[in-house]
């Protein structure tokens, strides 16, 4: 049986991961989702253990004591970090499992799992980007100003992922996404034992 | 701009790669397809400078010497080649070719030209493969038995290549094949250029 895919969508803040990555798992019921843990304050319409695992930063720091974390990173003054949640196991059985993660925290998951499919995503273009940041109207002038900076030093990192994908639309986005599983599922080294041939692939 | 893609469908003798290439050339007419050489006989249908260029031994033998090929082999007593026909200067215009080529003349290109996307096609079961080959009316009890067994061997290469496809029907292969395409144009290694922020991508 082929092992399932570990599927990365990162990409700056502001890009729109989140939306892409709902849009992909309504598309695709047989990948799961791996919920991530953060301290940052939920925003309006996120539910805990849906969106995120909301921790204090009491409870995080342990989920960091007790091994939970398959990375953890510190972003804007938050804490956000991916539980293991049996995804090494869940990948053996054949599950798809797609994370979305901050830049910082998928280079780090790039480096324990090189086999994972990492795909950046861009926002169209800068002033889109502004647009998306100020939107959400969770944030103060000093915040959106350090998010844009930011946001334009996270892009070079991009260029240590496999594949990038530029979210003009969540419907042009989720279909190439959807092309690139596609794609890493028919890859050779992904399906060797198609290669023994005995009357059937 | 982005340069084009070189596309590689190859696959043992018998796997259908001619009529899948067909199938892809109709649904992508912005892939060029570049027609190889051949000494053999055309099959029923095949036209010259359409399916192949049909040429004699001495012609064949004549566009070696004058550094035609890309590459060329030999194979059940025949020759086939690959025609340079300024691939690598359509390719840097961004024009994406498609070659259809034996399974031993593409390892030959793939060493020269390691950027393409090389994909192998495999026939659904050994029974479908041995009704195909059987189905051309063109084999000898001689030529057939020595084709299946050459497959077989042949299969085995397709390890070498980066992405395999079960043709299991042609709509399917080609399905398969041009979300391949898509997610090749997607990697990173193809788009640094959009990694240069300067209001679009």
């Amino acid at each position: 049986m082929q092992k399932g895919l570990l599927i990365v969508v990162s990409g700056a803040s502001g890009t729109g991961k989140g939306t892409v990555c709902k849009k992909i798992l309504s598309d695709l019921p047989e990948v799961a989702y791996s919920i991530s843990a953060t301290t940052r304050a939920p925003r309006p319409g996120e539910v805990d253990g849906k969106e995120y695992y909301f921790l204090s930063v009491e409870e995080f720091k342990s989920w960091i004591a007790d091994g939970k974390f398959l990375e953890h990173a510190e972003v804007y003054g938050n804490f956000y970090g991916t539980p293991l949640n049996k995804i090494e196991e869940r990948l053996n059985r054949g599950e798809d499992i797609l994370l979305e993660i901050d830049v910082q925290g998928a280079l780090n998951v790039k480096r324990k799992c090189s086999e994972g499919v990492y795909i950046f995503l861009l926002p169209p273009s800068l002033e889109e980007l502004k647009r998306r940041i100020e939107g959400r109207g969770t944030e103060t002038p000093e915040s959106l100003s350090r998010r844009m900076k930011n946001a334009l030093a996270e892009i070079n990192v991009g260029l240590e992922y496999d594949y990038v994908v530029v979210n003009d639309s969540i419907e042009n986005a989720a279909e190439k996404i959807k092309a690139i599983l596609t794609a890493e599922r028919l890859k050779v080294s992904r399906n060797e034992d198609k290669f023994n041939f005995d009357g059937g692939f």
